[in-house]
């Protein structure tokens, strides 16, 4: 009953936090031992391991050796986030590609330690559940599967998207939805029927690689806006680049930036849609991660606030249900007519029986379930490996509290280069994303982004192991 | 057992043509009835009929009401085939996608009587293997599944198209492959990979229409060059074409043109790949129906004898295993990286499950089984159709006669219009792909492609009524 004991778990951080903020355990004194602590919670020896690891990780208790566990004297302030960025202000063609692919052929290597792409933790994939309901299709529904199901796509996993939409704020017609080939051939269509080679895109910074590629592909220019590492795009550094650059279109990742974590809050969210609305520029809303939010409520998305058409919604199951089923999706607002038509040209459809399988999870109830799980899972193990970093890394380093997703955006000290460490790691069996490739122009040097969908032994040895790597870079 | 049952109405039809032209049944005698003949050849009634049909349409025997069956007095020429295209000599912008989106649209309404899309025959696709295999996978290798495969693809699907690209004169290493999201994705990453907007690039006339979209896309412009309806594009026009314009790059059909039905002969395909390494110009080969050959043997592919790395090979499964499947592949050769870079960036992968039950449905024999199985299917249905046609339609009709695929493409009578028996087709029920759609440059107003793949009792009263159409559109 993993649900459960992570549950325990978190609750337990949190009533001990509680205990120690009001002088319960007052500062220095001792807490009590993990066994102790176990019998009187009603909890296993490992949810209370897990529970101290993650208060020493965020600096409030301490582990003495032979004598337990300690409130810290002086409550150690957690690492700082990075600050927000500062990209340069002329847009600039990205070429980054030779790196991307080298980062992707290592995240192929089972022998590795994967900190580097950010995939789910197979742990968290309804990987039983989605193999029983393709199992039943094939006997049940056998030879609809192997009929193409040209754009829109299937009508049913249609009906279930616009369904959900709603919790984010949306009210779309299943017309409005195209089904997609995963979250990137959505960015590949959204951009291909906005812009045309040479325009210019304000897009966030950092910016996940995958998208500053399909800028190149397009041959487009990316103009790098700075973005707060909790509250996303700055607008008022978008209002002065819409100023003064004939921006084509504009590209966000509205809840939880890869790799940044930060959310727009949702009435900047509507300031965003009517900045734009008032120029008439589309916005590129990428919604990859939303669903899996670590508060108490799913953010909503830019889409919701959009009058004009003007926004194109994409989002994908490729983080929650499985990257392996490519099944992603659509609402190209205004753009509708020009995205079906590219989307048949380009590829003819996408496959039937992925499709199939995700309208059936999502009905059945399956995926809510799943969500509430693996929500609760990845606010963990992010919080984990923030606590893992904050022990083994040097004091100036920052790091992201991300709201939702499950990166981590690392600073490191100034004069530390991302790329050196990328190639020591390597050696030492590990991968990350050095910063390089989240940006068109070099601005993250000193950056790693850390995949925190799983959190085991192996990763704090692993994150242990890079502590090592950087203060040995630093010498 | 519908193997058997073919294999002995194509038997008896061809035992039959011969006695007819051995004048073992003279001119104007009389053959022996139905009940005789399957009596005598010990098949059942109906594959006599569907033999004396099929000597019917050829024109070597006729029914005389009341009396049976008899050889024809002077037997009649078969409709002769189209002429070879002469296309315009100037490049051109393609922009039909609106009467594409049309024809699509139409492709998925179950009322009518589908001749307009150039999809395979749901009874000729190994819908119950495939589910089987799929099931088997979800019981024993689930976890997989939901994993990206990144490309260049599953490794064991590579290794099974290698082995198989030996039979088309191809030695290819898995290494060489790169899987993608059908044909068509194939087609647009090599596109993409080789050219630049604004280019020119040779192709075959008439060419299958989503073709000439994807060039559309790239902002590309199509130089279409004069193709013989039996032995495919005109290599002295290629030539010609080749020495007056900047051509980036070629687009042929090799195998099976749709809608031609063309396949360029085995030592014509060397010389054309000879001809473009003297000028450095990459060829782009689809060969898409390459396996559903009516022949003795597999004709080979142009990549056979590319000995620069010029000819990107294209092919899928949609044909032959099933287009909702949405597995393609493309040998790149000199642009593989390319490929595989775009490919990552457009889509990041395809879907695992699919890729994996191709790979297991080949590796198992199941796959050169079921070929041998459709590929006798498909004949006698091109077969049967064309028979169809020329009964039905006027005597000046031109019709192809193509050595394997199952589309068949008519020229009507001079003064017809494609597009006005399209929309009065679709009033009867019918659907039809009309010659404008296969061309850049309209060069095909008084042409249709009728899909072959099925054919039944109401394909042949679908191919009379459109035959009236026809007749009373010439009133």
């Amino acid at each position: 009953m993993p649900n459960t004991k992570t549950l325990r778990y978190q609750e337990l951080a949190d009533r001990l936090t509680e205990l120690i903020r009001q002088g319960t355990y007052p500062p220095s004194g001792r807490i009590p031992s993990v066994r102790q602590m176990s019998k009187q919670q009603e909890v296993s020896i490992s949810t209370v391991l897990q529970a101290y690891y993650l208060l020493e990780g965020h600096g409030l208790i301490e582990a003495r050796p032979q004598s337990g566990y300690f409130v810290r004297g002086q409550v150690v302030k957690r690492l700082p986030e990075p600050e927000m960025s500062s990209p340069g202000r002329d847009p600039s063609r990205v070429s980054l590609h030779e790196l991307v692919m080298m980062l992707m052929r290592d995240s192929r290597d089972p022998k590795l330690v994967q900190l580097g792409a950010a995939l789910p933790n197979p742990d968290c994939l309804p990987i039983k559940k989605i193999n029983r309901i393709i199992a039943n299709i094939t006997r049940h529904n056998s030879a609809a599967l192997h009929q193409y199901q040209l754009p829109p796509g299937l009508d049913t996993l249609r009906v279930q998207i616009a369904r959900r939409a709603v919790n984010a704020g949306c009210s779309l017609s299943p017309n409005e939805i195209l089904v997609t080939s995963g979250g990137i051939e959505a960015i590949d269509l959204c951009l291909h029927a906005a812009c045309r080679p040479g325009d210019i895109v304000a897009i966030e910074s950092p910016m996940y690689f995958g998208t500053l590629q399909t800028l190149e592909v397009h041959g487009l220019r990316a103009l790098e806006i700075p973005t707060h590492p909790r509250d996303g795009i700055s607008l008022s550094a978008l209002e002065f680049a819409l100023e003064h650059n004939p921006i084509r279109a504009v590209l966000t990742i509205s809840n939880f930036n890869n790799p940044l974590g930060s959310q727009i809050p949702d009435d900047r969210k509507k300031d965003l849609v009517e900045m734009l609305a008032r120029r008439d520029i589309p916005l590129i809303e990428n919604d990859v991660s939303g669903e899996i939010y670590f508060g108490e409520k799913r953010p909503m998305v830019c889409k919701a606030f959009d009058k004009k058409g003007l926004v194109m919604l994409i989002s994908s199951f490729s983080k929650d249900i499985g990257p392996g089923l490519r099944v992603g999706w659509v609402a190209p607002g205004r753009f509708k007519a020009e995205v079906e038509w590219l989307k048949f040209t380009v590829s003819a459809a996408s496959p039937t029986l992925p499709q199939m399988a995700v309208a059936e999870f999502i009905e059945s109830g399956g995926y809510e379930h799943h969500l509430r799980h693996i929500r609760r899972e990845y606010a963990r193990n992010v919080d984990l490996l923030s606590a893992a970093v904050m022990r083994y890394f040097p004091g100036e380093t920052r790091v992201t509290r991300p709201s939702g997703g499950f990166v981590l955006w690392v600073q490191l000290p100034e004069n530390m280069d991302s790329l050196e460490l990328y190639k020591l790691a390597l050696q030492g069996g590990i991968t990350l994303a050095p910063g390089y490739v989240f940006s068109a122009t070099q601005q993250f040097p000193n950056f790693i982004r850390l995949n925190a969908a799983e959190f085991n032994y192996s990763t704090e040895r692993a994150i242990e192991q890079l502590g090592d790597m950087i203060l040995e870079m630093g010498k």
